[in-house]
């Protein structure tokens, strides 16, 4: 008889575990050996510490494999019902190019791509950026585009933030039409009352009686209607005020520009251009404003510099605005924004060009001109007199009967208070959809024909005043790609300029680049995931209400909270809706005076820019010489601010990649003093499954689900960051004026424009979950393993700055440059440039501690990888030795002349080191080598100059 | 009131022809204007001979758009029935793993590459057949195997041919194992009647009857029993005959391979190595034979040869045995092959490694085991003994009620006869697979558990005297990427060394590599298309039904057919489909003397070779010095054969590029002469909606899907090529032994394993007809433009050597490289070579004439990349003339030394020319490099020390 193995031996053939760690289980012995130990088990007895251990598995479902984690959530996604939805409010149906769905969207080489932080391994998504941005100026017509916004609602938040602080005006007061999409309403006011302004939500007719600092317009409005917004504009600049105005992207191609009519700030989604609804997000908000306001703008801008050949190169323009830098005076807390989506925005604009676009908006306002004639010649009365896409009908009694029909036909209609219901076509409508209306609307007999009204004079709903006239997408890039094979190579030539997680390791610290897993991608582009309407009728999403309370649970058994909050769309955001819940949790026990934020030294910047839009003040606590939390010091400033101390921000494990002992005593001490404890989950990886922050003695915290939980960062977007709550806090989280959610006060207003967030990325964190279970926490060992094991390799070479007890570090280790600058001029950005020449994205630089380098291996690199990293490394030592001895120069060697590009080597070299030596100077190298577009990118040059559309042509031309 | 357009002038905004079509209107007027022509219709007219105009367009329905084109196949597949098929027979549930559904399957850097005859931009794919060849290797204990064959069928009928060849036996006979699956024996005994050989279709008991020159034996057999072949072959051996082994590629991690007991050939599919059963294909079938047998081995091969500077690089080895060289002496007229599917198989091997598909085996194995051991226990006989993965139960009369309990649970048993039902297990199924099976064949109360049993002893199925004891798999590649990550980079990796479609222009003269739009090939993954068994009972397919007899439909309104055979699965089997049904219709009317086969001296080397194949004689027809056939040598050839002429095989537009004027007068000589017409459908791109086959006057003609109607190459197959035959030749095409066809005879034997072939991508030419429409005639069109632009731009610098009436060229032209050569040392082969530094795939070289390239550059490139090339062009004649003029030497120049690696970069560079001229000679490539990493290869060194097998890693080493 043969010895075959029992079947109980051969479960799971295909566990997603092995999968995911980079490591199996021989390497990770090669690795526990190199550390001098015996086990895993034993690495964590050495660094986490006892007292704060979880003493069981996590409470969650055994893994699933693959295929059954797939087909148990289709089975979720097969309860969703994709109604055609004309509900309008920002969100639309919308076509992907089939072209830019399995190239961009489905392409591991853009979804796994990192924030463009090192520009010179990211000028083909930087370049995708500048399109969107050239885009939205184009279609604006303003001067100057950011790379993106969370979401519309959120952008009218930053907008009347930046009308605060470019006007410097004495008013506190905001107006907002009441004529905006309601969720934008609710956005604003969640804002405004953290800001502690006071908005006036009425008709634009009344903005004379008022002295604001600005208003918020909306064009068309979210009933249709078209406004000439030209003597309301003068009216608030009369004032200094500034206008800010929302605007619908497609309806742009016919409408004069907010921009031509006056307006200051310009803003809307991105969504209907190409980009699946998705039950909310993730979408690009786009965000314009004039060129005077470029250091009061929220969030990334792209701009054009030039690298150390003077030729054109892309990068991010002047971050200094930015809270990674100006932390509390930062313009806005954001971080994550929403680069995949922008581009695929952006994309579609260059597939279709202006031609392309323009017959996309004249046919869906063709076919509204058309659905509106034949309703007026029925006699069905009209709200907005002009229009794009979008009528506002008065049906008063019938309203119930032609829901019925409506939903006969699966068709979702707006339903409108008084007898009211609003219909929004899209560019996926056509006849057959406008005769389903009158069918609806008037009964079967209607006896209307499309092609019969579109042969006679049918009344265009764009006013004559306002009809564009402006040229737009004037540049070749949105008039050379309109094939398929010209737009296959155009992305293919744009992806092969970046260096992302397909290629190599990316050791970022504290940004956790570890495996998107195709199965976990997979679903976000099912139809039933893809194509929901975020207001649609919550009968029709059951299948995202299993997956979300589902993955809420989970999240609970991972964190030992008792409450998530699924709205905010990133980290950042998740912090403001965070210390918002803390702020309304004291308000409601008339704590109202408790508005210190304790903020450790060492923490993200985001931390205290996010207390700033929560309108808290921020003290800083310092660290220690180890750079833990200086206890005496938190205890100094937490008695000092006793009443009102609202709440600590900690990170933890910390930002200096360790355990910090006395967690717990932190916590309490904040406690003691009646605060809450903010936890900053940007380290929550670290964590899973071996300690909970609930347990540590967090109140709240966000969940980065694009880096604990596996979302990829898609070049700097999407993320989610969902919060957890303890109890006490649950009633205080966002809630919606659309769709209301169960838990927490419906008085509470939304910071984000969709109720669950970017629910379509959900499934990557559910699947991720459901093929891990109790096994996370293998994941958290095996970062951790990898972590120690960088650390042990490369000290030697460059000393470990911080380590905890037994001098192990925890998830993520720091390197400091700071000896080897001082004795060879040889920098921290030196290294992390010449790490590119061996194939690699660079490490975190000089954060937390200015001169270092964070690395963060995660769990998902192989040993091979890591000896890699380890190698190339200790080549880059060797080389900064040369530097110090004197055999290379100062400034002319492979450090100071790195990354080296194509463009070096067939020059005229003259460099006192070898072309090999360059830009192949390892096996892997030689074998694959990765070629950066440009040298060294001058951000000083690119900040003087600040041009941040698409380059002329000629520039390119040396 | 505004001017917006009316909805007539919008309609289909997003229109598939513009996406398909290179030139848009504007660049094509550029075009004609360079031609001085007005219009795209002066063009035809000048081009195509007046007589053979279709005067009407094409009965096709109105082109649908991609959106609508994709829901309605949708509705299509949602009529198919995805049942858990059990029923083996060569075809096994399996599971792709996602990461190489996404980055391989479904990415065009893969699916869009050319056959690897440039070895120097496709080492990445030629790596992945290496390991294809490796596990052949490997698992079937042989020391050759092949890159691929059509399907284990087809490979059965070529190991006959071998056989045949190897042996040079006088004896005609060959054996059959009766157990083989039926439609390896159809397949077989198709070929065999072709060849004129005889079969015995036997128990294997009576081999010893026979003298035979080989024999097909099964392991395991189609009933799923294992037998100890060494008997059988030492019979074999006695007689000099070759045995012959069809094998399951998952049982021979548990089995002895074949090759350790004395098999000469082993051969098989590699479907269940991840491949979706997709109704019958496209799949990989290995081959595997004694490396004595290399010169007789059918299909590509690929061997390690190395390049100039004596680095490792592969190439297809021995290409001299291949039917494009040695014509009728060929060992096959195997041409496209499967080789996309041959590397998911690879990739599946790769990913999961000797371990881990042990342990599929293992699991496959053990729950087989358990099932038979349960109902063994409950009473139901079994014919088999042994077994890996299937039983055949004898369940005498509840048969009709287990198979109704059966459908009851959507699950399909094989039904053979007199009470016996088959079952197979695959890497799917799990223990509820198990305890539904029990419960399908003993009632619900059957009282068995999987746990209890396993817990027990069950007997193995594998015969322990034929346990596997050998090693597999040991090469470091299958041991080094099994974390997803790992697997992701690999993958990337060999992707990036690739040249194919979605970097650039590949200009194939007679490979047509046009557009394979994401749209069309989005369906083929759609699970109701992707995991049908191809013998599930017909209603479970009426997705298929529809699709296909659709796609017939329009096949025959485009080229005049009256019926379709979908079953050829290449180009070249539907030529010997195709001439054998020529054969039986000459036979059913008594004329089975007619067997001479003209063939023109210009025609493609598989014409002759299926001639061969099909027992007919070949004549070659000579051309006259246009190129075109001449007709007197035709009607001398056709009046000598007599009554003795089967047909003419004829290119039309000639392989020369042209339009023969005289193609309906060659047609009828032909048919005065009682002899057929076979139309070899490469060129019938150039027809599709112009003109037609049949009204030309061929009488069958076979479609390569692959090129004409846009699947794409996959580095070298999948192909389908469907024959279209008018309605006398109707009754004489294949038929199939398990599934029935309507209207060909049901005696026909089969030509393909698969009842409709390749039939999961023929959704992709089905997208690309519904997307077209009539507006087909528009690609053929623009296609012929584009070859005349080319020709016009490139005629003073390269001559252009055929031109038909008004000196025009059909869509490819060939350019005479032959003076130049004279001048100048620099042939074709250097220009080949040196398009690759400017990042082109090179042309096809010297076919139909030696010392010529072809170029076809089809409909999809834009008037940009038209003259990206024709500037390349211009820029290497300009090369060459500095050669000729002696500025550069006659071997150290770019030309000579074409293509340029990196590695010539990093060395000692002391060439005449500067790195730049060698590696970035265009402002394309400074801006966007494609490196191919090895120098030309020496084609002669491989072949002389021929090894094709993975190398080990030292080699890599220099």
């Amino acid at each position: 008889m043969s010895s075959t193995p029992r079947l109980s031996q051969l479960q799971q053939p295909d566990a997603f575990l092995r999968r995911h760690l980079g490591p199996d289980d021989a390497e990770q012995q090669v690795m526990l050996a190199a550390l001098g130990l015996p086990s895993r088990a034993a690495l964590i007895e050495q660094t986490v510490p006892p007292a704060i251990r979880l003493q069981q598995p996590l409470a969650l479902p055994s893994a699933l494999d693959e295929q059954a984690a797939l087909a148990k959530l289709k089975g979720y996604a097969e309860q969703n019902q994709v109604w055609t939805s004309l509900i309008g409010m920002g969100y639309h149906g919308t076509l992907t190019p089939p072209v830019i769905l399995r190239n961009v969207l489905e392409n591991p080489g853009w979804y796994t791509a990192y924030t463009p932080y090192q520009p010179e391994i990211a000028q083909g998504r930087l370049e995708a950026l500048l399109n969107f941005q050239q885009l939205t100026i184009d279609l604006t017509g303003l001067d100057l585009a950011s790379a993106s916004l969370l979401d519309e609602a959120t952008a009218a938040a930053e907008a009347m933030a930046l009308a605060k602080r470019v006007t410097k005006s004495k008013s506190n007061l905001f107006f907002v039409d009441q004529h905006c999409h309601p969720q934008t309403i609710s956005v604003v006011r969640t804002r405004a009352e953290a800001f502690g302004f006071e908005l006036i939500i009425d008709s634009v007719d009344t903005l004379a009686a008022h002295q604001v600092f600005g208003a918020l317009l909306q064009y068309p409005d979210t009933h249709g209607e078209i406004r000439d917004l030209r003597p309301l504009i003068e009216q608030l600049h009369a004032q200094q005020a500034l206008a800010c105005v929302a605007a619908d992207l497609l309806s742009l191609l016919l409408l004069t520009p907010p921009g031509e009519l006056g307006a200051d700030v310009v803003f809307g989604s991105a969504q209907r251009f190409g980009v699946p609804m998705g039950y909310g997000g993730p979408h690009a908000a786009f965000f314009a404003s004039r060129e005077a306001y470029k250091r009061a703008i929220p969030g990334r801008i792209i701009g054009v510099s030039k690298d150390t050949r003077g030729n054109v190169a892309l990068r991010m323009a002047l971050q200094t605005r930015e809270q990674h830098i100006r932390r509390e005076k930062a313009n806005s807390n954001i971080c994550t924004a929403q680069v995949l989506l922008a581009n695929i925005a952006s994309c579609y604009a260059v597939y279709h060009g202006p031609q392309g676009l323009l017959r996309i908006a004249q046919r869906v306002q063709r076919l509204t001109a058309i659905l509106a004639e034949g309703l007026a010649q029925k006699g069905i009365a009209r709200d907005n007199r002009h229009f794009f896409d979008t009528l506002t009908l008065d049906v008063g009694g019938s309203q119930t009967a032609i829901i019925e029909s409506a939903q006969a036909a699966r068709i979702n209609l707006r339903i409108l208070g008084r007898g009211k219901l609003g219909v929004s076509l899209d560019e996926t409508c056509d006849e057959q959809t406008v005769e389903q209306l009158w069918a609806i609307f008037l009964g079967a007999d209607h006896g209307l024909s499309v092609s019969a009204l579109d042969a006679g004079e049918v009344p265009s709903g764009i006013p004559s005043a306002l009809e564009r006239s402006s040229r737009y997408l004037s540049h070749p890039v949105f008039n050379a790609h309109h094939s398929e094979t010209e737009m296959l190579r155009y992305l293919k030539q744009l992806e092969s300029k970046d260096l992302a997680l397909n290629q190599a390791m990316i050791p970022l610290g504290s940004c956790t680049m570890k495996l998107n897993a195709s199965s976990e991608m997979i679903p976000i582009t099912w139809p039933e995931f893809a194509n929901l309407h975020p207001f649609a009728p919550l009968e029709q999403a059951q299948g995202y209400k299993l997956m979300i309370d589902e993955l809420e649970a989970w999240l609970c058994a991972i964190t030992g909270f008792d409450a998530i909050s699924m709205q905010p769309n990133s980290g950042a955001q998740g912090e403001f809706a965070g210390l918002l819940a803390i702020r309304r949790y004291h308000e409601s026990r008339g704590d109202s005076q408790r508005t210190i934020c304790l903020i450790p030294a060492s923490a993200h910047g985001t931390n205290p820019a996010s207390a700033q839009m929560a309108s808290l003040r921020v003290q800083i606590v310092e660290c220690d010489a180890q750079g833990n939390v200086d206890l005496d010091d938190l205890k100094l400033k937490a008695a000092e601010a006793g009443e009102q101390l609202a709440c600590l921000m900690a990170t933890y494990p910390s930002t200096h990649g360790v355990y910090e002992e006395g967690i717990r005593e932190i916590c309490e001490v904040i406690h003691v003093h009646g605060g809450q404890v903010y936890m900053d989950g940007a380290n929550l990886n670290a964590q899973v499954g071996l300690t909970r922050p609930a347990d540590i003695g967090a109140d709240v915290s966000h969940m980065n689900l694009h880096k604990t939980f596996c979302i990829p960062h898609g070049g700097g977007g999407p993320g989610m960051g969902p919060i957890g709550v303890r109890a006490h806090l649950a009633p205080f989280v966002a809630n919606h004026p659309v769709i209301e959610l169960k838990g927490p006060d419906p008085q509470n207003g939304a910071v984000s424009a969709a109720p669950w967030g970017s629910a379509s990325i959900l499934p990557i964190s559910w699947m991720y979950i459901a093929m891990m279970g109790p096994q996370l926490a293998d994941a958290t060992e095996v970062a951790i393993l990898a972590a120690n094991y960088l650390a042990h390799k490369l000290n030697g070479a460059f000393p470990v700055l911080y380590s905890g007890r037994n001098g192990r570090v925890a998830h993520e280790c720091i390197l400091d440059l700071r000896p080897l600058k001082a004795d060879t001029g040889i920098s921290e950005e030196d290294v992390a440039k010449r790490l590119i020449d061996y194939g690699f994205h660079a490490p975190t630089m000089s954060f937390p501690v200015p001169g270092t380098l964070m690395i963060e291996p995660t769990e998902s690199e192989s040993l091979h990888e890591l000896d890699r990293f380890v190698e190339a490394m200790l080549s880059i030592r060797a080389e900064i030795d040369k530097v110090q001895s004197g055999a290379w120069p100062a400034e002319d060697n492979p450090l100071k002349q790195a990354p080296h590009t194509l463009a070096d080597v067939t020059g005229n070299w003259q460099r006192p080191y070898s072309i090999e030596q360059a830009v192949t100077p390892s096996a892997h190298t030689r074998a694959h080598k990765y070629w950066p577009t440009v040298n060294r990118v001058d951000n000083v040059y690119g900040d003087r100059n600040l041009f941040c559309a698409c380059v002329p042509l000629d520039a390119y031309r040396e």
